[in-house]
């Protein structure tokens, strides 16, 4: 009997529904530039964040006087705090606040795993503890990767990618879609020199063209904290 | 002003929405086996194909009178005269024929594109004489892979991949999607060897399964014939 578990990646929200019944686990990635805005809010010692995927819900927990993030496109939508540059969260009067965010694609994909069992936020700088801790759950894991408006987005896979070759090595899990063979092939290929990698992708020529190379290269940096943040009861919060 | 047209990869039919209005010649993937049997097909002397989505339509064409096809899960359905191993079309008999063909992906995908000014079929297995005959075209191309039930496929992806390779090669085409980059870099890190690549492909080891191997060692031999199969007024003729 196979007693190994599962370590899967789904490319895009919009493919979650073939994927969702059988993981307990859901990490949601959106490495440019979302869940490592996340990962940099908790390890500045933000209390929670509550993902919205609408601009209407973010206006509503604004006007109640919420600290509000907002995000499309690349750009802080006007008449909000910040957006999901990871340096705006590292500002001493955020700690132990409670903050609010939406963004094009990485809190649209924390809402469609939001029944999952687990919902886990996964980067590049939260990578080794991240799955180290996955290690130890003995459970089935989904890699949802947040792409770019319901397309394909590489540097999504490249760090999904990473925890399958991880956890595979630890020969308690194994992989058998061919979006997670894939997502380690490019990986594989790519861990060298993510930055020369993604040179070419859509998302970082997005994000050079609003210079915010800064930021790539912060998202692009693993191993920068141990936090994993947990979505509960619509909340992230530490785990 | 950029004057290079584009070439680029959609992983599934499901995706084919973000796509379609930008591209004048889609090229339909489904190397194990659909696209590969048509090309086989037409190499073989065949006059026409006719693809249908699904069985009821196969059923109505049959009690016609047409020679139909029908795979379901990588098995020929009961009642019909063949499934979509590229053998089955290479009897002396059929040669001259017309012949309806539903298949568990391919068809599908051919279904969804049937808008586009023009469709034609790809596979390894007349990969050069398509890359040469595209590069002649000077239109923008989408390279649609049909996948697996909606789901990423690896065969059809590195298929695409090869295709964009060689017309990024010639200077005349770009690829922006982060979707044809990794069909790029997952083509070259495949093409010395497709065989040992795939060998954990979800989908070789479904056909394997079933006994198939000679389809897929068939599947996977790249030039064998120069037909490009082209889909006119609902009909695959050769172009």
């Amino acid at each position: 009997m196979e007693t190994r578990k599962h370590v899967e990646v789904c490319f895009t929200p919009g493919e979650y529904e073939y994927f969702k019944s059988e993981y307990e686990i859901v990490v949601v990635i959106d490495v440019l530039r979302a869940t490592t805005a996340i990962c940099a809010a908790f390890a500045n010692g933000i209390q929670s964040i509550i993902p919205v995927s609408t601009l209407e819900e973010a206006i509503e927990y604004k006007s109640k006087g919420y600290l509000v993030g907002a995000e499309r496109k690349g750009q802080i939508v006007e008449g909000f705090d910040f957006g999901n540059s990871p340096f705006s969260y590292m500002k001493e009067e955020l700690k132990g606040q409670d903050v609010v965010l939406t963004t094009t694609n990485g809190t649209k994909a924390l809402h469609v795993a939001r029944e999952a069992e687990t919902v886990v936020v996964g980067s590049f700088i939260n990578l080794d503890a991240l799955c180290k801790w996955l290690e130890k759950q003995d459970k089935n894991i989904l890699c949802l990767c947040s792409g770019w408006q319901d397309k394909f987005n590489l540097e999504d896979t490249i760090c999904a990618g990473a925890i399958c070759e991880y956890l595979i090595a630890t020969g308690n899990f194994i992989s058998d879609e061919d979006s997670s063979i894939a997502a380690k092939y490019l990986y594989i290929s790519a861990k060298d020199n993510y930055f020369g990698y993604l040179k070419s992708s859509s998302h970082r020529r997005r994000l050079k063209n609003l210079n915010l190379n800064e930021d790539i290269k912060y998202c692009l940096t693993p191993n920068q904290t141990d936090v994993i943040p947990v979505l509960r009861n619509g909340k992230l919060v530490k785990i």
